[in-house]
């Protein structure tokens, strides 16, 4: 199976599915600023992982429509408000939405999206106690997710040496897992899944994500400039936790100056493109970026394991390429 | 029956049931501004609608405690954001919350607050589709006080002459009226009552709903400054087109020198004490005041009829002396 092809075909299905949700509404400007992220695509992860495990586990992809649009949407809501947050000005190559609207419009438009999402939800043809645990698995999957983009801008000013690698991995779990865990309980429970099944799911989900946010931070250090749509080594201008970073802290002596250098660019706004590229050097010579490789094929090895509560399928399949997708990419 | 008397005794009761849904969490600081307005008390309307209907009903004030606390989490998310939108510092006497904390603080507080809610409701002990119900009517209403406050930002930078009466009547329905609608629609199905309780509690709901909103900005020009605790006048400082000022500018002759006297006024953050004072003089020579005291009057007269349709009871007079609090209230 090509799994890029896969993943763009289903994409597509899904852009329409999900614009679909977004029509109507009688404020103009406000339907604009709502649809401006949705309408420019994406991975669409989320959802395709709510629908391809709900069909996995009983032929059930389209009931599962509703919900994993609702979680897509979930999803561009968190970019939004983040955006407005972290004063990022681009997002997919367009201007923000609190660029191109102003502050208070994303705002309401992020709040507006999270509203629909859950008015969606509702919309699922299964039985009405399902809905219930859609509703109540998803919201507090929000409620985590904004536990740990507090904590993500937390750990960036606090000192280096109190934020330890299992806080980080508890952020990611909270900012990037917690979705795609959502979404495969979802899923699974649509499709009529066993516990053991949704737990399985849950698990695959989980891992997955972790590695995928690994795998990311990884990107961003080690990737082209050009495929990245960013700046190689913005986290490390920015001051960002990762676990590369604090690996490489732990694994150095106190004394070693180059400790002392890769703390210095840390957090640094106007680090030169050498200095940068110094810090990198840094992580690579103390084996933290092969760590970080390391731990991201861990994750996606242990997210394989669970795939075999399933019976063997096409869904499967494609279930088990997108973790090496999500773990080997370079976009 | 003393209505603010039984007001405070139930407003206490719904302090504490609100903050029970508000322990944990794993992040300290989040919980802090999580809680920061909904431990500064307020009227507690939407949850005390919610719960004497559900009474007043069907005897299940206690079942319609979830459903009554998350709606006012939902309106305490409103309020965080909209002070961050419209910048203001203050609420209920303490510090805004993007001022004690920070404005990304406050973005993420809101989000936590809004996916909380719907936890919360969830956990209603009520027929699962009766749960369904309640989260999609929920979803919606905050769609609509999306748009309403959307609506409310627009007006403000909208020449005065292209918002019509009708246009502020639908955003007030939308920023206030739809939240106290969805207190009754819930509190009446939660209660057991027939669709025809439900349509005539909505009915009555809204029409209070409209009518406080009216009275508020009535009393944001004849108020006592102290008891209201901001500058008589600000609205008209703020240009906000409330019916007042509409009906005012549509009652004039376009040549008349106090309508330009008005406009000129109307949006000026510098207008002095003097000419505010001015601008509340003509509101009031043409009758504009005393039009949006019969409109509010009407309003309280039509929610006051679709009490009917309830058996009497001590609920039911409570419900009937709300409206004569939120239409002739002094705060």
């Amino acid at each position: 199976m090509d799994v890029m092809k896969e993943i763009t075909r289903r994409a597509k299905i899904i852009d329409g599915q999900v614009m679909s949700y977004l029509q109507g509404g009688d404020d103009k400007k406000l339907m604009m600023a709502v649809r401006h992220y949705p309408v420019a695509g994406g991975k669409r992860l989320r959802p395709m992982m709510a629908k391809v495990i709900a069909q996995a586990v009983g032929d059930a992809e389209d009931k599962a429509v509703p919900f994993a649009c609702a979680l897509e949407i979930i999803h561009n809501f968190t970019l939004v408000h983040d955006d407005v947050m972290d004063n990022d000005s681009m997002r997919r190559g367009r201007p923000a939405v609190h660029v191109l609207f102003d502050m208070p419009t994303a705002i309401i438009a992020g709040d507006a999206l999270f509203a629909r999402a859950f008015e969606i939800i509702t919309d699922s043809e299964v039985p009405p106690e399902h809905i219930n645990r859609l509703v109540k698995i998803t919201a507090h999957t929000v409620w985590l997710i904004a536990e740990g983009q507090q904590d993500d801008m937390d750990f960036e000013n606090m000192p280096v040496e109190s934020v330890s690698i299992d806080d980080y991995l508890a952020m990611i779990y909270k900012k990037t897992a917690v979705l795609f865990e959502c979404a495969a309980e979802g899923g699974a429970l649509i499709g009529g899944g066993t516990e053991e099944q949704i737990t399985r799911m849950k698990d695959y989900a989980r891992l997955m994500g972790m590695g995928f946010q690994v795998w990311d931070d990884i990107l961003a250090l080690t990737g082209d400039e050009k495929t990245l749509g960013k700046p190689v080594g913005n986290d490390i201008r920015n001051g960002k936790r990762t676990l590369i970073v604090l690996h490489a802290l732990s694994a150095m002596d106190k004394a070693d100056p180059k400790r002392a250098k890769l703390l210095k660019t840390l957090g640094n706004e106007k680090a030169s493109p050498q200095e940068i590229g110094e810090a990198i050097q840094i992580l690579h010579d103390c084996g933290s970026i092969d760590h970080a490789r390391k731990t991201a094929a861990d994750y996606a090895a242990r997210a394989k394991d669970q795939l075999e509560c399933l019976p063997p399928s096409v869904e499967r399949a494609f279930l088990s390429g997108v973790i090496d997708f999500a773990v080997g990419r370079k976009v």
